[in-house]
């Protein structure tokens, strides 16, 4: 049965999708939804990370910067952080390649932005549904077109159709999202590396596997396809560090690709492009005891949207599609339009899920929601068990 | 009388010279001085900030954040930062401009960036000596050309030739430092307005302000530039926060320039690029209590700059150009190697000053020592008064 919305949350139906036509392919922020209507977030299922690994950062800061070590925090303050190529060999022993290899970026928009800037000649291919600055960062004179996944293969990147669109469309830049979002799906190793061999003959193959920590619960370190940058000089993986480490805030992701393109990169500019505390989180990747808690904080993260998808799957009315990484993408099936769904969750139980009406290639009632602590998830279940029982 | 080393400063010097080969066209950190010399930096007169700023921030930070407030200090480190309009609505109340011509940078070098590889078209005129990112970050295709500012004029901007070198070289985009780096020369208000109303031919004219807080005593809000920028909408001002803040290590600064060129920027980029912290700092930008005291650290770094000069100006074997930055350029006149000169002062004082030998257009024995605590300040004029009377 569709949802029936009082007059109430009629008219915040009307607020919010005039603030939503004001922010572009973004949601609009918890802060700008009060401002707007009044109503306060309480759970923020829009927003992507793991909560388990801020709480593990934050348990490092307050040891390292307590109202103790006024100094040290002083120094993060005042001083330049490290150049570039200082900061890319912090990134080594996690990354598994040289620095040489590896541009750190302020968040991992910078890298996409810098990727198809600098690198991009003639043609982008992208397929969608996806994060949309892939199709908003290219340059004058570069032109994007789309790949459409299909949703009858649950948006599934097929091996084969990417490749004949390849063949058809000729693009110099190809970029495959790994795993995908708005619905985690996942490209295996080896599909991956197939695609690769393939794919030689393009200029620029960018994969961007910022959800991959959420990928595998059995690879300390998933990040194989770093590795092939020497096999494959026109590689360019791309990471975010916000999701998985839970810092959106301090803005840090990297890139790895070949030397000549980071030479290049750094002839023109980026000097200093991570902040103080950004530098401070990559010493914290070289440290022990904080990477072996760290990897306890990403099992569990991946234990609890794993239940998440088995309560969810329960629930009728509902198709959730399966997801390697920290989000799932919902289709609603009982008639119900994903704005009403939208609205009711926020005004009756202040639950903020993501629309999905913006996202090119994604048509139909579609919502994301991102796996937070196990006792969120449980709120996000019954709420939708208490509406779509209505 | 030329100074002489001891064998001990010899291997310094050597040391350096090597480390100094590999650090481009920025100093060696303090940091990188130690692993390589052994020697620590206790005064670090190559870094230019202001002191009494950095604390004013730390003051409000243990307020803000200090350990009851961990909530805080939570949201900063996981939530996303605000995006760039939203940032730059913060900082009109400083500027004096709405926040359409404002775009906010992850320090002033993204900026620099940014205008060069997107506005630059064909030919760059850079007054010399300067800030060197201006002569490095042009995109390929585009020539940079210098003018060069004269040693018998004080290293002062002389209009006249200026203007000629414009005419005769006819580039497309023009930059002035004012307060110049790294000799703190200054461009009187209505001499900029001038050199504006006869560029207004040039496709763009960069103004750079970064030490314009160190500039004049008299005046809260010294950024003038940036109010001219609706009647030459040629007109783009680039200022750093870091230093007239004491911030560097939140990385930040600001551009003021026509709507047009800021659409530009942001339909391209720039969504997320600047952190939690600096928004935090933003946000201080706009409190009554925090600006208050702010003038009272201006006008303090400003008294001591002058202080400064007044010892330094009684050295003999030394010229000290004027400056209205919170820097001193000082000519070596004794016959001194301004390499030998460094060392002693590192290796016998923990005093490290910078070297201006990688500054294009600068040619001779100099040294660039920032304005620091009075303290400090006066450790370095006995520092040299010792040195010079060996």
């Amino acid at each position: 049965m569709p949802i029936k919305l009082t007059a109430f949350e009629h008219k915040i139906a009307k607020q919010l999708a005039a603030l939503k036509r004001k922010s572009g392919s973004h949601s609009p922020s918890p802060a700008m939804l009060r401002d707007v209507s009044g109503i306060t977030v309480k759970h923020d299922f829009c927003f992507l990370s793991n909560p388990y690994a801020t709480d593990l950062f934050l348990k490092y800061w307050k040891r390292d910067f307590g109202n103790k070590n006024t100094r040290n925090l002083h120094k993060l303050v005042e001083q330049y952080p490290s150049q570039n190529r200082v900061l890319a060999g912090k990134l080594e022993k996690i990354v598994g390649v040289p620095a040489q290899h590896i541009f750190v970026g302020n968040g991992a928009t910078e890298i996409i932005q810098a990727m198809l800037q600098n690198f991009a000649k003639r043609k982008i291919l992208v397929p969608v549904p996806t994060f949309s600055p892939y199709l908003e960062f290219a340059p004058k004179g570069v032109k994007t077109v789309i790949h459409q996944l299909r949703k009858e293969a649950g948006f599934k990147l097929e091996a084969k159709r990417f490749l004949k669109d390849i063949q058809r469309e000729k693009p110099d830049s190809v970029v495959i999202i790994n795993p995908s979002n708005p619905d985690g799906g996942y490209v295996s190793a080896s599909t991956l590396r197939q695609l690769l061999e393939k794919l030689r003959h393009i200029g620029i193959v960018i994969i961007d596997e910022s959800f991959i920590h959420f990928a595998d619960k059995n690879k300390r370190t998933p990040q194989d396809a770093a590795r092939l940058v020497n096999t494959f000089p026109n590689l360019v993986v791309i990471k975010s560090l916000s999701k998985d480490f839970g810092i959106a805030g301090l803005r840090l992701g990297y890139g790895v690709m070949s030397k000549q393109r980071i030479s290049t990169l750094l002839a023109r500019g980026y000097l200093w492009n991570i902040s103080g505390f950004g530098e401070y989180f990559l010493n914290l990747l070289n440290n022990r005891g904080f990477m072996k808690e760290y990897e306890k904080a990403r099992l569990l993260a991946i234990r609890e949207r794993d239940d998440f998808f088995t309560q969810l799957s329960t629930l009728k009315g509902l198709k959730v599609y399966p997801s390697r990484a920290n989000m799932f993408l919902i289709e609603l099936l009982g008639g119900s339009r994903a704005e009403d769904f939208m609205v009711t969750l926020l005004a009756r139980y202040g639950i903020y899920v993501r629309l999905c009406k913006d996202k090119i290639g994604l048509n139909g009632e579609f919502i994301r929601i991102a796996s937070c602590k196990a006792k969120e998830n449980l709120k996000l279940v019954r709420a939708l068990k208490n509406i779509l029982s209505e």
